[in-house]
């Protein structure tokens, strides 16, 4: 089957590093579902409001590299993965995880519908059929610029098995850590507002806050030495990692 | 994108017609999902059976007709479709919906997890790398023969949104018929053995009525004279629909 681009993700995560490792409920980042101009028709998303939550499946082309792939001889495929949250060191079957390096590098995240926003365009201008059409959604896990092939409806009679065993990812569902900033940045710490004095737009803050709890690091990772640069909506955030906290040493515009 | 097929499905499902319309946990039905002999990799699966519940990503190729077509002038895809649901004569966006007719005619069902299944060919045979490989799994809705492209983990701290708002399809969360049998075909009534008599395997049974259950009758059909067959399992199955009762009139062997 040959895939169509429907729409492009647009958000902060203009770099890969610290895209979240999955869709959650409680993250704060907003991404906007940019239809292209063949999809832009209004009428396809008639009665999408109703529902509180979509699936977007989407394409991992940026996230992409090499480093995974280890192909068995004779296989144009690697059946193993290092999935970060067991330390990057402990191989697992591709189909017992989420890792983008499978034999279809197709993505699959549940996130919440904002709103639906049309900008009807006045007059008609060559490939912008109906306007700009976009889902305004929250808690996506895509970089800027991802490929999105399919929108569907979430139906918790169908989709949702709050109960349902987690395998070896159990121990990823409350992980966090947590995340303060070196006085010398001269910003308060605490959970908001953590960079107080730098005139950063609260959004972004509580974005930026979230990633860091998140913890980007590479699984393979663990040295408190080691500087991390996180590229987010215009920032450049360095920081380090001790134990289980995040210490925010520079945030500056880019 | 171009995906590849890794799998099929495999079921009783050999006619489109009474293909459950969602996937569903309380749904008997067990399907095999058969690994494609490049695919056919027993450490793909490594740790998969911490999991209860899986998603499969798959194709609508077989589902695929002309009727819904209807695209607007110049897009080569129908903005709108007739939910079933709805009485199958409204109409609503497709990205609102979980329609086979989208513009990537990708399906998503989460499943449950029963075994793994690994027969080990012994020797080497052409194309059958490492013998068959079986994901056993119950509750989805497939037909027999379609394509997989993507087997993942459910992650219920992803994935579960119990209080999702379901729009539109709120009313299909509990909708099911009761089903009977006429005198006439000498089975006892009641929930099971409804076909007592009728010298049929007890699991056919149980997924014979739970398909009835869920009405498999084309949207925009409510006519109690209308006679409706369903192929299942080998079995060809008689009935009509008065009001919200199957009736049962003849069940043979195909």
């Amino acid at each position: 089957m040959n895939l169509k681009v429907i729409a492009y993700a647009r958000n902060g995560h203009t770099d890969k590093f610290g895209i979240p490792r999955q869709s959650r409920e409680e993250s704060p980042i907003v991404t906007r579902i940019v239809f292209e101009p063949e999809y832009a028709v209004p009428e396809a998303l008639r009665g999408i409001e109703g529902y509180s939550h979509l699936w977007l499946i989407w394409g991992f082309s940026e996230c992409m590299g090499e480093k995974e792939a280890s192909p068995k001889e004779g296989l144009s495929w690697s059946p193993t993965v290092r999935p970060p949250r067991l330390g990057g060191n402990k191989r697992m079957g591709v189909f017992a995880t989420r890792s983008p390096f499978r034999p279809n590098p197709i993505g699959l995240s549940s996130v919440r519908l904002i709103k639906v926003q049309k900008d009807k365009v006045q007059g008609s201008q060559a490939g912008t059929r109906e306007g700009r059409l976009e889902l305004i959604v929250s808690g996506a896990d895509l970089m800027d610029g991802t490929p999105i092939y399919d929108i569907k409806p979430y139906l918790s009679f169908s989709d949702s098995h709050p109960e349902a065993k987690n395998g070896f990812a159990d121990d990823a569902k409350d992980y966090h850590l947590e995340v303060v900033s070196l006085p010398s940045l001269s910003c308060c710490s605490g959970e908001y507002p953590l960079f107080a004095s730098c005139d950063i737009d609260k959004d972004i803050e509580k974005d930026i806050l979230y990633i860091l709890s998140q913890d980007p690091r590479p699984g393979y990772q663990d040295d408190p030495q080691r500087e991390y640069k996180l590229d987010y909506a215009g920032y450049c955030v360095t920081f380090v990692v001790e134990d289980t906290r995040v210490i925010v040493k520079n945030i500056s515009k880019i």
